[in-house]
């Protein structure tokens, strides 16, 4: 049997333990997946000390018995509102403190509960099942390899692909569609593929652009795999000839600003010094006003998980943590280079995951 | 120029005055889209009753002077969190109230918010810009129409590749892949593709069954177009000859549940009433037990949308709104029939948008 779950409530249990709770609802639904397996929505985790109830609706009463095996289950009626369900538990283990995911719950629902457990002291307790989350098991990491292989193996059949009419919205949608014939379950996120100065956008959707519409390619893409784990890439290429010597420059910034920091990825720097080398990479070359967002972002359920590297970021690496590499310059009207790789932080250093090639010489790429 | 959006606004201004509302801040996504016609994320929208901003980031400045021209914009600095520059402008205009999302608004933005604004009087506003939204103007019923036929398309295409070893995911993924082809921007939902006694699992995901594992094959789908709007259609067929005399009863029954409710909506009516005459029908041919879900749902920028058909629900309908119309019959363990259609509420009663086959002569499907 599969005991990573109980492995990751024994460890949220420390942390109640510590902080002195005596009881957590966990309402976010990557939390209450990374804590029992299930996979659904709409289900809530109510943990105390010494028990563990999980509270749904009878939509998903099979999937429950088959994913969260040994946790015990309450299925409310369609007749009772979930609030209602779990003012009914409190109540039963006359509970005298409830925590709460603050980060999750809405004013709307908070009053709810609080007007129905007007006795019980509510304590937020915000980003504390994410920052478990922040260091993989080995089941994870596996995931993720996997996640980041099937981004590969999807880059590999765009680049086959590519030709001079094809859009950003087909090769996007072609992108999806092979990660799902090669085994995943669908791409992590809305990928970006970006033709000419729109890869200057960090937050672009694919439109109507043409490869032959300019020789700048950025593509920033991820796939995700059955069990909801996450890659995320990113790769800026030349379609064609550009004779733009500032390209090269800003691509080989770009390139040696992470290969920097990577460099330097282990347990015990903090995320903040990750962020400056590239940072200061970049500012040294004259870019420095053409970077304007964090240099990586753990990943895992979500795409965006702890930690950040950030000039904000008073975290400090983990063995465990898998976090993406992502400088980038981005000139308005021109274009952007952003290079992107995860990167799994280990006892030793660091293994970069993906293996993309990203060398000034495999810029180009036939068309 | 496109003035649907400051209609919207000023519909929304109405409700303000009405209620007493100085300012309103809208923080959820799908809201801000509705009254600006902004279609990315991490935005909010303060409107008083004689201005409106919006509050975004450096990542969105070309999409909004694109998508929102004329509206006021404040594009904060990477340095400058969201909540910051809100309290910035909100200490600006001298507001004494700030009406928000309290459906939204999590506790932690809510405590950082009420801080910084420690003499505003906060009010949690909530569901008021979704019950505008239940209402449809011509532009938004087009675009629900041709999310209706692109949904129909990908089903005629689903309909040609049904084989007896395709499996549920194969066909998931061949149906989404097909709606883009055809023009959606992708599907609205995760469909629901189950053969055989899955059909009974309301909330299925597609998994390995193949087509030739039984008779039954449950779909529901629907496509979303490039401006966000979504369609939701559910059809229940057989791939093989099923010498159980069950699934007639079970089939017909549905449908004539839910031929009753469709005939009898129109304006003014509530969506209790139209609920109750589907349950009745299905409760009077023994089978009140196995339908426990309502009846249907609105539909729009969101899948599930305003107004509910259900036993608690008070609204009455009005036109213009778009409603699913699904009943259901679910035997655990043998199988379920669900039919699913699209109806327009009009002056004179309702306009079934969807016209896929759903006779029970049509029920056989060839593979």
């Amino acid at each position: 049997m599969d005991d990573r779950f109980h492995v990751r409530r024994t460890n949220l249990r420390r942390m109640m333990s510590q902080t002195g709770l005596e009881s957590l609802l966990i309402t976010a639904e990557k939390n209450v997946s990374y804590l029992t397996g299930f996979t659904g929505d709409s289900t809530w985790l109510l943990v105390t000390p010494d028990s563990e109830l999980i509270l749904s609706d009878f939509r998903y009463i099979i999937q429950l018995e088959e994913e969260c095996p040994g946790v015990e289950l309450h299925i409310r009626s369609s007749k009772t509102r979930m609030t209602d369900a779990l003012v009914e538990k409190v109540q039963e283990r006359n509970l005298k403190m409830l925590g709460f995911e603050g980060h999750v719950l809405t004013i709307e629902v908070y009053q709810v509960i609080a007007q129905a457990l007007s006795g019980i002291e509510l304590v937020p307790v915000n980003w504390e099942v994410e920052k478990l989350r922040a260091v993989k098991d080995e089941a994870e990491v596996a995931d993720i390899r996997e996640a980041v292989d099937l981004a590969e193996q999807g880059f590999a059949y765009l680049l086959e692909i590519l030709s001079p009419d094809a859009t950003e919205q087909y090769l996007a949608y072609e992108l999806e569609h092979a990660v799902r014939k090669f085994g995943g379950e669908e791409l992590s996120f809305h990928p970006i593929i970006a033709v000419g100065d729109r890869s200057a956008l960090p937050h672009y959707r694919p439109g109507k652009l043409r490869i032959a519409d300019s020789p700048i390619l950025l593509v920033d893409w991820g796939a995700q795999t059955h069990s909801g784990y996450k890659s995320d890439l990113t790769r800026t290429m030349l379609t064609a000839e550009f004779n733009d010597p500032q390209f090269e420059i800003v691509y080989k910034t770009v390139l040696e600003s992470q290969r920097l920091a990577i460099e330097k990825i282990a347990p015990g720097v903090s995320c903040q010094e990750i962020d400056s080398i590239a940072r200061e990479h970049i500012k040294e070359a004259g870019f420095g006003d053409y970077f304007d967002h964090g240099l990586g972002h753990g990943i895992g359920l979500d795409i965006h998980e702890l930690p950040r590297f950030s000039q904000g970021s008073d975290s400090l690496l983990e063995a465990g943590m898998v976090v993406t590499v992502e400088p980038g310059i981005y000139l308005p009207g021109w274009g952007g280079v952003r290079i992107e790789d995860d990167v799994l932080v280990t006892e030793g250093g660091c293994d970069v995951l993906s293996s993309v090639p990203k060398d000034w010489d495999n810029v180009h790429v036939n068309v």
